[in-house]
């Protein structure tokens, strides 16, 4: 009950197994593919950590946005979820898409190749780390002060997280959209199988649960 | 999103309705009713409190064992929970079923008609009190300091702070095990579908979780 997990939370997939679409811009951190059509499962939920309104669902949905911080330390999360730029940073001053007070609330790991330094922005910090999947959660395991760790996307970014092995336990919510191009995360949940066990949950507002821990 | 919540968790009911049998003794907290055949849903799971070999399951069942301490500040609970005597209490010696580590690590009011002494075991204090169940609350809701009071059972306290509509939301896994005759939470949960929304979740352990949230 004390090993660090590395946990991947309410990931949201399309049904043909797409994290997002293709085009990334800032407009469109999700390229062609309509933000809303995949998260509105999570959107409508009490513990949203975006809702201001004091409403929302508190059913199936809600167990997992609400389970989003429940015992986490720390974040690594791919170069494509902070920001669409590539190559060298050019701009110091853009400070990712996550706004003055960014939902993370511990350390966050950006892995990239181009490394930049630290910044704090509310109760997030993010660090930019050139390195392997295996070394960079040691870092995140550090930083998480024994609680677990969340790999936080994209798709390309868990994909090698799950090729090193590295992934404990998986939550990835299917979107009842086709998207037909983009990251992917797989063509099938069967892919998974011979290492993990799955429960698969459909719930009531269309998206399927699935999820993922070692076998 | 700050106030105070009063839950029901993790209670699980046969497929008739009981949340315990007939002739609960010391030896039998269930009365003729079989724990395990209730409880093996949870037990199976990797965050069963009782759970020593860090072990268990991390799937749908699991995100219900681990929800079972979030944000809860208090818990209250029927005498039949604390313990199977009835009228003046005999012996102040004997300090509940739960052992010397309680699972539940915040204050607990216990409702009787017959008051004792407050005392405290591990990082859990257990009060008694012969009060109304609004009256309950508001003292719950001071010892949870501004957390979300946990509701406790068994059927029969439930069904009390039901019927004064103070529940706010309501987890039940039913089991697939009929009782007959004991303690009932309901005939059927359609009961309380003209005040509560709810999602009904098969898991693939063979419970089905019932959530309840207001209408």
């Amino acid at each position: 009950m004390t090993a660090q997990l590395l946990r991947v939370q309410n990931l949201t997939v399309s049904s043909d197994g797409y994290a997002a679409g293709e085009g990334m811009t800032l407009e469109r951190p999700f390229g062609h593919a309509d933000p809303a059509a995949l998260m509105s499962w999570a959107g409508a939920t009490a513990s949203w950590p975006h809702r201001t309104d004091g409403g929302g669902s508190r059913g199936l949905d809600d167990h997992f946005t609400r389970d989003f911080t429940r015992n986490i330390g720390a974040e690594i999360m791919g170069r494509g979820k902070f920001g669409p730029q590539t190559g060298p940073w050019e701009d110091h001053e853009w400070l990712g898409w996550w706004g003055d007070e960014p939902p993370f609330h511990t350390p966050v790991i950006v892995l990239t190749h181009h490394e930049r330094p630290s910044y704090t922005l509310g109760d997030t910090t993010f660090h930019f780390l050139d390195a392997s999947p295996a070394d960079a959660l040691t870092r995140a395991r550090h930083e998480a002060h024994g609680a677990d760790v969340r790999l936080g996307g994209g798709a390309t970014l868990i994909r090698s997280f799950l090729a090193d092995d590295l992934v404990d336990t998986m939550h990835v919510a299917v979107a009842p959209v086709e998207l037909g191009a983009g990251s992917r995360l797989w063509e099938s949940p069967d892919e998974l199988l011979d290492r993990f066990h799955c429960d698969v949950v459909p719930s009531p507002s269309g998206v399927t649960h699935h999820l993922f821990w070692r076998r």
